[in-house]
């Protein structure tokens, strides 16, 4: 993309209304624009990295065989006055009537409509199992004070997933596999997101872990055993029907004690050795429940077990946040000069700063690394307008792109431009072509990411 | 994908509430499930056609230079009060109230929205011009009486794109680029949509047109010159940019007389020649309109010119019925077996059936086809369930992929599978390498559709 040619609307100054920093970056680096309160336009740039977030969530869903769908936003009130939840819910539902003054609802969750459509959909036998079914989909929560940008939206983005097994054994084996998905999409993103021992909420159930992101301005108190820390999935082969792989993955990953305040347990968190225990706060971005036969149960989502019996399934829920992701990747991940993104998510994949626009021989420099990177499946963001060199470095420091070419007229007389990393600031003068063939490499495990479903 | 761990909830039985055959067959195929009135979920097979629509018409929109971002679902009263159209709308817009009273609405369409994102995103000269942002989103409109599916739904799934420019003449070539990024979004989809002029309607603007899919079904009476039947935008290469290129595309496409019912003129089509004229019936599947001033006045949109005055910005805007499109396709494109879909658009590029599962040979067979398909970057569907042939053809005869590929072990004797076109019901035989390089040369036009943007 050529800047000239795109809208990003960037702040030369804070927005006043921003609490935290990564409410403040995303409007000042024009990425998002609050149209009511808690309900956002993503603008161009906010959208490019939605876009990457959902692509990976779709990726490592489907690579463990998870089946998408989607469902509607709206959700007629019936469905939940069958699972009793309809009252219970309170004013966080954005309850809704229809010109025939038909009651529907904004969905917040899905729980009931997942299992009205898996009891109507012909699945009568024990065999037609394990099912995950997941969507990608706007909710929406009345929260009473919408705050911290799209961190605690009203109008947000959530993947949630339902798996739909014969036994509570197998359903533990989902809940497990979903743990090992989430731990290979948050890395994917740049992230390490710590699976917490969490409470059942409304949605209930026993098995719940949250994933959360260590930042200074998460809504909870975390405790827990540094050892955690060290501790990644890397690049690791799974087979993902394989119950023993799964379930050592589980317990390798929340063997140590990780709690956040609603479930911290002191007497337990002090036989931690004192030298590893810590206490920082952290910023929810998923949640795993097993819950058993809470819905199938009263919706009668059931199938026929081997010995002709019929039995309601063991259903278990599993949302990542995915528009409040971009808030915790940027509060874990940016300097006083604006976002960092890792590059597993960024927008644009490398900046090309012109610093002399008008000047041939660079603007033609420039034209090759661009038409180049693109001939190698990446995605440069091309700063083609006639402004300082000062203006240009401090617009792609705030974006965040974790590359930058800067190509100007007297690097060129040597045959050289310069590759600059937006986290260390280091840079190094390299040929034009090796340029080009060094952010092939830097992307190669970004840009080989081919989803293999069963 | 493999059959047996998909979730493929086919019906036997026609289903009484549809009407129409895209309806009935949508339905049977497991493509939707109604969750109320006029809104649907999208189950796994229809989503993944609304997704590969959705990517084309990206793909399409950003080969012009549109840039896509995307508003929310819900949008304040207060925006739609200052256009004049809060009270316009009447009752198919869903207004909602929230918790602290605030009117809000699910957005029927986003011209307010767009425009305030404009005036507010530091756009203050004529430089930054020409600009067309654009979004896919799920919008409401609160039919009286919801109906033929997806075809009339009240959730519907719209991409719709607003241009802006400096001048009339300017925007009238945004006008026409968009007719010719539609015209090869439909064609890639298979579909024949013949722009028709139209009436402004609610949104206003002299200049509209209407893309019309010829069907028994359409809800439009349509009277066109059948020498428009014969155009095909095919494969040009076009500069998005050009003024004169663009406007050739639009004059031949409609020097000849095509319209709806509501701005025909029956004089005007007696002067095509008798043979010629053609009545019949369509689905409008898009619109394009160019409104000049109407929004950017009233709500303060305006750019500096070249002389320093600062004037409203020209707009027009830009609609396909995305989710509608999946209705359109299956009208235009069925037998009385079921679904045929274009290439460009089928969920699955091929269907695998295996006639004798449990057989080693052909089992290991089905296996490296499957395999091989999915290394040449296809995406096969596998029936592998314990099924007999017959039921397995007609599972794949209803949802409508294109090409199917059966293996038995009489033909893997003689080292032989079968390759069977869907729409023509031919089939041939060959050695299961030739089905993948066949199979791979048929969809390398459908898979070579990387963007690029300027």
């Amino acid at each position: 993309m050529r800047l000239s040619r795109y809208f990003l609307p960037v702040l030369k100054e804070d927005p006043k209304e921003a609490q935290i920093v990564s409410h403040r970056l995303m409007l000042r680096a024009g990425m998002i624009r609050q149209q009511a309160a808690g309900i956002y336009s993503w603008l161009p740039l906010g959208y490019k990295v939605l876009r990457r977030i959902e692509q990976i969530v779709h990726e490592e869903q489907q690579r463990a065989g998870h089946i998408p769908l989607l469902m509607p936003t709206l959700q007629p009130a019936d469905l939940w006055r069958e699972s009793g939840r309809y009252d219970d819910y309170g004013e966080e539902m954005l309850r809704i009537r229809d010109r025939h003054k038909r009651d529907l609802l904004y969905g917040p969750t899905n729980e009931e409509m997942i299992t009205d459509i898996f009891r109507s959909g012909n699945i009568s036998s024990y065999k037609d199992l394990p099912l995950t079914l997941y969507h990608i989909q706007w909710k929406f929560r009345d929260e009473i004070r919408p705050r911290f940008g799209v961190m605690r939206g009203r109008e947000f983005l959530m993947k949630d997933g339902y798996n739909f097994d014969l036994t509570k054994e197998d359903a533990l084996h989902a809940y497990n596999r979903h743990l090992v998905t989430y731990l290979r999409t948050y890395e994917r993103m740049g992230l390490q997101a710590i699976p917490m021992r969490a409470d059942g909420g409304p949605i209930g159930g026993d098995y719940t872990h949250e994933f959360l992101v260590l930042a200074d301005t998460g809504e909870s108190e975390v405790f827990y055993d540094s050892e955690i820390t060290d501790l990644t999935f890397g690049d690791r082969q799974i087979d993902y029907d394989s119950k023993d792989q799964c379930q050592a993955v589980l317990e390798e990953f929340t063997s140590r004690y990780a709690r956040t305040d609603e479930t911290h347990d002191d007497a337990l968190f002090q036989q931690v050795p004192e030298a590893r225990r810590r206490v920082a706060r952290g910023i929810e971005v998923g949640q795993i429940f097993y819950f058993g036969t809470k819905y199938s149960e009263p919706m009668g989502a059931t199938v026929v077990t081997p010995d002709g019996s019929r039995v309601p399934v063991h259903m278990g829920s599993h949302g990542i946040g995915v528009s409040r992701l971009l808030g915790a990747i940027i509060e874990a991940s940016h300097d006083d000069k604006g976002i960092i993104w890792p590059e597993g998510v960024t927008p644009f994949h490398a900046g090309i700063v012109n610093l002399k626009q008008g000047d041939s021989a660079t603007d033609s420099a420039c034209e090759t690394i661009y038409a180049e990177l693109r001939a190698a499946g990446l995605d440069p963001l091309y700063d083609d307008r006639d402004e300082r060199a000062g203006a240009k470095f401090a617009g792609m420091d705030l974006i965040g792109l974790p590359w930058r070419v800067t190509v100007g007229p007297r690097g060129l007389a040597n045959g050289k431009v310069e590759l600059t990393n937006r986290r260390s600031g280091e840079s190094e003068e390299m040929s034009p072509k090796d340029i080009v063939a060094r952010l092939s490499s830097i992307y190669a495990p970004v840009l080989n990411t081919a989803v293999i479903d069963k």
